[in-house]
């Protein structure tokens, strides 16, 4: 039997365009001679669909695209992600719960042949299932072409590795009471710098529990600030990988199932699979999916960004100009009485190497007008945050300006560490229609450029080795605020990823002052984050849906 | 036996001063010689707890407070909701699944008695309760003073109504197996216009279906968008309200249990409780103990408003003035060339009506200045919404300063109609750190305004009799962008909060191409509304955690 994985990325709630795509992956396939076509989860509506799973026209356009599939599924069979309506579930119309399921349809021979509900609903971090969907707990195997087939969506298969283990059932447990010959999984599994391998030691532990091999298609594409990573894969039933497919990068790619199952001489090529190479570079490819896609996808094309002559606006610059060309970048040089030479000489370098066009209305005048303004007002007061944030914001209402006026996409350029500590100007350079580096710490984003300027030298020497300041009031530097990066990120860490609590922290050798400092500073910012742009995910622990935070409580 | 019900208002991770506030109430409650006291859904942490639940240190806070409830219950029964971790429970060590349950904790004679567990779950809207917990399904009556009680938790109970019947299994049906002499619930319910007659609807039918009496307790108070409006409320076996505390306020009430077994001679009260009572008072009481408790809890006094001459900004004034008093509020009235007269001076009329302080710096030099710099690089283009954009963002940026400097709150004065169809300005009029009316469509905030004003006269009478205008481009009104509110306002109900698709809404009546153009104007401004302040929810489906759409994706 010859299977194929279609590996794509779709739109949410785009049924004609993704239809057309997994249509197209069909007929390919059927020109290759394949029997059996895969598709990840929830392909035909997108992934995730949110909210939009409680308008009934939406699940009527998925009913009308696995109708259109069925069509075209006489000489192939079909499995692909959709919703199910309970009600139209036979022996379920009366039973209570939520009204959809989240399933995988088995087409073929011109109509649905099953239906396969998932059972394991992930309800934590960027994940809502158990909102939607009522779990499954009828299990049965699906038949074709002589093979029995375990089919499971995604997280059906993660309960066998930390720290998924989140279910009293198992899927496959119940399933292999039936003797399937192999596994098949589709998915909708996000990147994260830690996911990937995660999900290849899943898929392991599971061809070595039940000693079957596993057919796996992920997802491909962003989605605002989700980042699906694909590296569909074949696992053999000894759990030595038979292929993988790319990340970040849609494909379709056909395997002979006699072929899997033999198996056993690809040691070389398994080993390079096996080899865990640097995360930096798939951080940086998973940025700028996030930035092309979001762009695509929004119907945009022109992108706007500030730069001040630091690192993380240069990066923010250097990926999108990967993400989206430089005849589509703006930058705008915004220098105050504070800005230093060499920052206007370094942004202007930056923008000279990546040949993006460059603007530099000075705001040293909109500064003094506002100062003429509020002085009358401030008299008594001395100079504070206040007439710092107001630089901040004249910047973000100029690049606000331009974005408006010539229809570009203001990114935000603010990273972790400062997201983190609440050192950023809401309304100010927290402004932008996607923040690129919002979940990358300091410290990595220093990894990130240098992997990206290695042959290339598109940032200038100088903004790595110069010390970060938001060049605000005279001679500032971050680290008069905040503990050197190197000791925060690690911190920060700990308490965002790690949900270790202050104590725990200070245990491992943190200086207790900076530590309480530091949570602290997190904990009463929770405001400025709520209000900050969608952030491109790249870790187990964003800022955004997926971390979710009382505003106004006590610590 | 004499049962109170303590209805409280906590604030979320201050197990110290939660602690206070539940030991006073039964220290009060054992010297009105009370055998049981009843506490809210996790009271001991405050609800919603959020991730604030991964943390273990916020677990063993809540343990630590359980352990010294039982040091003071050696004469009174204490019944209060708390987390616990599962691998603590007795025959859960090893099941697999969520690590905590939602508990209800029965303490008497120095320990805990028995432990109770949420069953049903709510997945939906602002809930996340599948995020934290593990659903129970181990029934179990308390005992205490040879009564039989069945305990449960919120949602146990709703599952009667729609369109709550989301669950598989009824804990009430479990637990009438062993004959219980009456139900308690204890529970954090919030607010919404339709949600208080809903809850006693769902007592009733539980009372008339088991027969039983219930003692059901509320949370009361907001925590940042969600308001929890108390009306605890004491049921007869017959579903006739025996009683029912306040809305919006903390109470401790006492019951005679053989009273209200007894009940039937309540005629009166019972009439004029189930009365449906004008909803718009109860919207102005909410929005007053949100704006109220969004300072208390975070420690603010000072709130700062601009005023704009409008319905919007003056009714904020108004529910600010009510909630922190005329001394805590600080007007800013922005004039720019736009600015009519008749707007200043309403402007100027309410805030001398209220008794607030006001102050006026102009825009027009500041918006000339932009111009200055701005007008180089747009000299091709013709004036469109960029300029009332910057205007807009001006005065945001004043207000901002102003807040910075003198730490007043900015209050966010949009309405949800606006809200809704992206008529406002990102960093502009969007701005604040609480949003009063986002929740309240435009023909509502008259009704509520028309209310307050009763008596009072704060708002001008020509506030209400004026078009609404943005006043940002000359003899500009809301209707040249807007359907009018009337039917605007109708067509938003349908989609928001009924999620009728374009298709079912103009069935309903409404003009195709108004509908058209109103549902795509709400859906491509959901970029917009992700960094819009956390708005007080007071209908069943508010902008915020509680509707989560795709920013990115196709409509």
């Amino acid at each position: 039997m010859k299977i194929a994985l279609a590996q794509q990325n779709y739109n949410i709630g785009d049924f004609e365009g993704n239809l057309v795509k997994i249509k197209e992956a069909i007929q390919t396939a059927k020109e290759d001679g394949v029997d059996l076509i895969v598709f990840p989860e929830l392909a035909i509506c997108g992934y995730p669909p949110t909210d939009r799973l409680y308008f009934k026209h939406f699940i009527d356009h998925c009913d009308n695209s696995i109708t259109e599939l069925t069509e075209i599924s006489q000489d192939i069979g079909i499995i692909i992600g959709a919703p199910t309506e309970r009600n139209k579930v036979k022996g379920q119309e009366d039973i209570k719960g939520k009204p959809l399921y989240n399933s995988a349809y088995f087409i073929s021979d011109g109509s649905v042949q099953n239906i396969i509900h998932k059972t394991l609903l992930p309800t934590y971090d960027i994940f809502d299932e158990a909102r939607y969907f009522e779990a499954n707990s009828n299990f049965e195997i699906i038949n074709f072409k002589n093979k029995k087939i375990a089919l499971t969506i995604c997280e059906d298969m993660w309960s066998v590795i930390e720290p998924y283990m989140l279910y009293g059932v198992s899927p496959l447990e119940q399933l292999v009471k039936e003797n399937p010959e192999l596994i098949i999984n589709i998915s909708a599994s996000p990147f994260d710098y830690e996911h990937a391998n995660e999900r290849l030691e899943m898929l392991k532990v599971n061809a070595n529990t039940y000693k079957l091999p596993i057919f796996y298609v992920n997802n491909v594409g962003a989605q605002t600030d989700i980042v699906f990573d694909g590296g569909s894969v074949v696992v053999q039933s000894d759990a030595v990988i038979y292929d993988q497919m790319d990340y970040f990068k849609e494909g379709l790619r056909n395997y002979d199932l006699d072929d899997v199952i033999a198996g056993g001489n690809k040691e070389d090529r398994v080993n390079e699979l096996q080899k865990d190479p640097s995360i930096i570079p798939k951080i940086r490819e998973a940025l700028v999916l996030g930035i092309r896609d979001y762009f695509l996808k929004t119907g945009f094309k022109k992108a706007i960004i500030g730069l001040s002559g630091g690192m993380d606006s240069s990066l923010t610059a250097v990926l999108a100009n990967e993400a989206l060309g430089n005849e589509n970048i703006l930058a705008l040089i915004l220098p105050s009485e504070y800005t230093s030479e060499d920052s206007i000489n370094d942004a202007n370098e930056l923008a000279k190497n990546l040949g993006i066009k460059i603007l530099a209305p000075s705001i040293k005048e909109l500064v003094s007008n506002f100062s003429n303004v509020l002085d009358p007002f401030f008299k008594d007061k001395s100079a504070d945050v206040t007439e710092q944030n107001i630089q901040s914001r004249i910047r973000s209402l100029l690049l606000m300006a331009f974005s408006n006026k010539f229809g570009h996409i203001l990114l935000n350029t603010s990273n972790k560490s400062e997201i983190a500590t609440g050192y950023g100007t809401l309304y100010g350079d927290l402004s932008g229609g996607l923040a690129v580096l919002g979940d990358v710490y300091k410290t990595q984003i220093y990894e990130i450029a240098k992997d990206m300027n290695a042959g290339k030298n598109f940032i200038p020497e100088s903004v790595f080795t110069k010390a970060p300041t938001a060049e605000l009031s005279p001679g500032q530097k971050d680290s008069d605020d905040l503990p050197e990066y190197e000791i925060l990120d690690q911190i920060l860490l700990q308490y965002i990823e790690k949900h270790r609590g202050v104590e725990e922290i200070i245990q491992m050798g943190f200086d207790k002052s900076v530590v309480n400092d530091v949570i602290k500073r997190i904990n009463t910012n929770e405001h400025k984050r709520y209000q900050t742009p969608p952030i491109i995910r790249i870790s187990p622990k964003a800022f955004g849906i997926g971390r979710r935070m009382p505003i106004v409580g006590k610590y």
